[in-house]
Parts: structure tokens; C-alpha cells; sequence
């Protein structure tokens, strides 16, 4: 029989050691993690970084990840979007009665694998169980913790006229992604999600610019939303070139016959970079050499026109704004 | 009409803006807090102090408290028990579709009061809008983030014989609270929580002794489950007295009705001590001057004998040993 969580898991008896033991220490076990509620961690000096997101996705496997890996990434590429390398990562998991327990071993051996391959460790958890439909399977909620060097100081409302808008490869692979694995279309496509931690690639163009003004990775909403919230943030114009938008031909595919717009698809590995101009060519040549950031390049500039707005260029010339995010989002992906 | 969550106020546009300004940047507004997805905090120095808990608690309000003020002193809490002074709070939030904007607003105002009262300032967030039915109403994670003094070090393996166990006020409140909240037993009481952030009784405590070993905030389980994981993490065994036990009247009334042991009623307001019995009496005597401790004392003591287990001596001089925790708890509170 397929074991399953069940309430007593949760209740901090002899079954929730063991659950703790059997799937969370064996994952994730490391010096820092104790058997205590809090992780001591030691040697830090400045500024640190936090942020904290909660993951629910249906289906929780996903081609190209799941809930698991997408949680990890999540945490760290916010920290990483300030200029700061992450370091440290806690999980907290609300399980419903009756999961499976191979599922959430899956699930827990992916986040292990993650949060090596981004360099932090995962330093303190809770697991709450929860009674059959009060919750859809699983929600994960990381927060990721990170040292901000000297000196570095980026964020959303630093975009300047005269930056290039960077992007570190195609986009809208995530949103096609669950979209796909969520509906039955009637064709196939081989979309994967880019769902991917980055602060590698972050660190990399804090070597080739000191002058990178804002980061933002475009998860929720996608690129368009992430840019009119940094045009706004920013007060200042945002003009993209239309035929300088990557989108992998697939999705190209998919969302001109659902009618949706790549620019508004989440993606899960990619940042939107803002730094000027100068400084461009050589941070998306630093990019191009790093794992997730081949297909790095150039999508607009900042403008002194019309603050708070994102334009968008047309092959033959025209240009107009783009439509500003509101209200429901399709897919609705965290 | 009562304005209620909608799906796309967690879609990151325009509505998502609005239910953030309204509700959540209305009452954390700080400098901190800005719209990036990550927060900058200053000045660290040496070690810190992490933890993690989410919150599901029904009902939503109890007397005495909120699933709101419970995250916050939750995760407050967890950190000041290793000694540290908790500083920074990140939340994240699952709501269900439907859910009242009124009752949100009441939840977020009273986590606000809270981390005043606790001393520390929320940081960062996250919104996820979930689909109704995908979640009972609202989820709560937080972070805690927290400052270690150098030369601290208290942790759940640190028990000592000798060392003389302390509980900052009367056991089982939060329990019963919950539990007559819930059913309708055809009584009333006046039992209410005994939720609170505890910060200042570990820093009181700190100023007394310096030789505290380890402090646990006796929430899941309640006091009896977080000795027996002191017990087996310490390898030392722990005698109670049962007469020296503070159950509030009402509760050993509740208790005593329903055939619950008030040792294995959660609390979200009191903290075990254990401290060298030398020092239990300073111990005692300072937290006794201090909100939330009033009604501190000894409950009992590390001996060398049955190591990993906890015993409790009956008035007439008899000793048995508590049974270990396991399984269901009564009721079902996190």
C-alpha cells in the first residue's frame, strides 16, 4: 500500500520525528539544522536580505520541475534580485491528510537537489498536517536569506533613462508549461518550464558592471507586469523592441492560438536586468557564458517618455503601449 | 456588501496593488517594507537566528487571540528561545477566494499590534489567492528573524541534571481556548489564550543568569511533548512535581471533564527554562516582574536517572513515568 501523511504526523509526536527524520532530515541534513525551532547561523556582518513567497501549483509536477524545485527558486532568486548572494533557506510545508508519501519524498529530494544547485542550505522547517480539504495537497512557503556586499545597492526603482532593458533568455516558457500540463489541448509540445535558481547569474554581472541598476525576476504576471511595476516604481518609460523579444517558437505557437500574450506568461528562471547602456553588451556577454543565461540579450531602454508606461515597437515601426496588467491571470501559476 | 477576496488579488496587477496598499502596507508600513520583492536590513554583526511556522488555526478567533497575533508570536517566540532578540518578521499569506476583506484587515491590523508589542518590524510578504476550496479560509507563514548576543548559547540538547525546570506561567490555556471555542460543550468559561510574544522574558532571564540552557516555547504538544523532546535530546531524564503544576482552575475543570491532560494542551504564551537549580530562583523572581510572567515557577528538575524520560511525582510521594507523546492530539491546533 502507498503510504500516506496522515494528521498524526503533524502533531508533534513520535510520527512526526518520524516523518522529520525519514523524508526532511534525509534530504536536507546539515550542520545548521537542529532538532531545535530556531537555526543559529553564524559569521554575518552588514546588510542581509530576506524574502519570503509561498508556492501552491497545480499540477505539482510539472515538465521541467514541480512545487519542490519552483519553491526553492522562488526564494532565492528574490534575494539574489537585490545584488545579494543567498545563502540560507527555510521551508515550511501544510500537507494534507492522506498525501502521498513518495510525493513529498519526490518533492523534498528535488528541493535538496535545488537548494544545492543555488548554494544555499536549508537551515529550519515546520510541517503542519491538515484534515482532508483543507488544503489542495500541498503548500510550501520558503523564505531565503542572503549577505548583501558593499557597495551594491539595486532595486526596483532605480531604472534610469538611458538603461538597456536585459532579459536572460526566452520567455514565457513556465506559464506555456502549466498551461499545457493543466489542459488537455489535444496536441503535444515539448515546452519545459525555466523554473531555474539564478544567483550565479546575478553574481556574474556584479563583476562585469557596478552600475546594474535594478533586477527583478518575472514570476507572477511575467515580463509585461514586472516592467510597468518597475516603470512605475522608477517613474520613468519603458520602450520595448518587439522583434527583439525572445520567445521559443512552441510557445510562440501555443499562446498565438490561445490568444495570449508571452510577455504576460510567468517565467520562473528568468531576470529582467536594467543597467545603461555602456555597460549592456558586456553584461549580456558575461550572461551568455553562464548555465540559464544563453539566450541573454538586449529586449528595450528606458525612456524619459511617458513615465510609468511600457511601450512596445513594432518590426514595421509603430509603436504603442503595452496593455497594463489587471485582474485575472491565465494560467494562474505562483 | 462585504467586500471579499477575489482570485485577482493575487494575480499580481492592479487589484493585487490595491488589496497590498489597503490592507497590508496600511498597517506594516516601515521603511523596510517596499515594493521590492526582497528587503534590505542593516546592521548585522556575528551570529543570527532563523525560524519558520505556518499557522491554520480554526476558529480564526478565540478568546484571547487571532490567527494573526499567533503567527506573530509563533515564529517571535521560536527565535527568542535560543537566546536571541528577534527583530525582523517576514508573512506570507494563502487566502481563499470569498474570504472577507473586513475579517483580513482585523487579522493584519492585529499582527501589526503584535509585532509592535514583540519589538519587531515585518519586513517582507507574499499574497497567493487560492481557487475556493484549495484552502480553509487562511494560511499564515512566517519568518523570525533575530539577533544572537555573543556568548549565548541555549539550545533543546543543553538539559542538565541538576538543572531545575521553570515555566513561565500556567499550562493549557491555549488548548482548552481552542478547544471550547470549537465545540459547543454547553458551558461557558472564561478561559482565554495565553498567546503572547515572549522576547523580553529571554532577555530578562539573560540579565539573571548566565548559565540558561535551554528554553522552549511549549506550543504543539504542549509542556509534556516539549520535555520529552528535551528529554531525548539532551539524554537526560526530567522529574515533575505534580502538585508544583499551575493549571488554572477552569482548565484542570475542562481538562478534568474531557479527560485531557493539561501537560499535553498547547500553550502559545509560556516558555520551559531549565537552568541550574542555583540560579532558578533569580530566574523565577525576574520573570515573575515581567508581563506574561507573573505566574513563573519551578515545575520540576533534570535527574540522571531514566534518561530520554519524563516522570511526575504525585502528591503522596509516588513516581510514574508521563506517557511519551504520540499520535492525535486533542484538540488539533497548530
Amino acid at each position: 500500500m502507498n503510504k500516506t501523511i496522515q494528521t498524526a504526523h503533524g502533531a508533534g509526536g513520535k510520527k512526526t520525528e518520524r516523518l522529520i527524520s525519514d523524508i526532511f532530515k534525509k534530504h536536507f541534513d546539515n550542520p545548521l539544522l537542529t532538532s531545535d525551532d530556531a537555526a543559529v547561523l553564524p559569521g554575518f556582518e552588514g546588510r542581509i536580505v530576506t524574502s519570503t513567497d509561498g508556492f501552491i501549483v497545480s499540477p505539482r509536477f510539472f515538465p521541467g520541475g514541480n512545487i519542490g524545485r519552483l519553491s526553492v527558486c522562488g526564494s532565492v532568486n528574490d534575494v539574489a534580485c537585490m545584488g545579494a548572494m543567498p545563502t540560507y533557506l527555510t521551508a515550511a510545508f501544510v500537507i494534507e491528510e492522506g498525501f502521498s508519501f513518495d510525493e513529498l519524498e519526490t518533492i523534498v529530494r528535488s528541493m535538496a537537489e535545488t537548494a544545492k544547485e543555488a548554494g544555499v542550505v536549508i537551515v529550519a522547517g515546520d510541517t503542519k498536517v491538515v484534515e482532508r480539504g483543507q488544503v489542495d495537497g500541498l503548500f510550501i512557503t520558503t523564505t531565503g536569506i542572503g549577505t548583501l556586499p558593499d557597495g551594491v545597492n539595486i532595486a526596483g526603482n532605480q531604472a534610469r533613462p538611458g538603461d538597456a532593458v536585459v532579459v536572460t533568455g526566452d520567455i514565457g516558457r513556465h506559464g506555456s508549461a502549466i498551461l499545457l500540463a493543466r489542459e488537455d489541448f489535444g496536441f503535444h509540445t515539448d515546452i519545459e518550464s525555466d523554473d531555474a535558481p539564478l544567483a550565479h547569474l546575478v553574481r556574474r554581472m556584479l563583476t562585469v558592471s557596478h552600475r546594474i541598476h535594478t533586477i527583478r525576476d518575472a514570476t507572477r504576471g511575467g515580463v509585461g507586469t514586472v516592467l510597468y511595476e518597475i516603470a512605475k516604481a522608477s517613474d520613468a518609460g519603458i520602450r520595448l523592441m518587439d522583434e527583439d523579444l525572445p520567445v521559443a517558437p512552441p510557445v510562440k505557437s501555443i499562446t498565438a492560438m490561445l490568444g495570449l500574450d508571452p510577455l504576460y506568461l510567468a517565467c520562473e528562471g528568468r531576470l529582467v536586468v536594467f543597467v545603461p547602456k555602456a555597460d549592456a553588451d558586456a553584461v549580456v556577454a558575461a550572461l551568455r557564458e553562464e548555465r540559464y543565461g544563453e539566450n541573454a540579450c538586449v529586449i528595450g531602454e528606458v525612456v524619459s517618455e511617458h513615465p510609468g508606461k511600457v511601450s512596445i515597437v513594432t518590426a514595421i515601426g509603430t509603436e504603442r503601449f503595452l496593455s497594463a496588467p489587471a485582474g485575472e491571470l491565465l494560467p494562474r501559476i505562483c
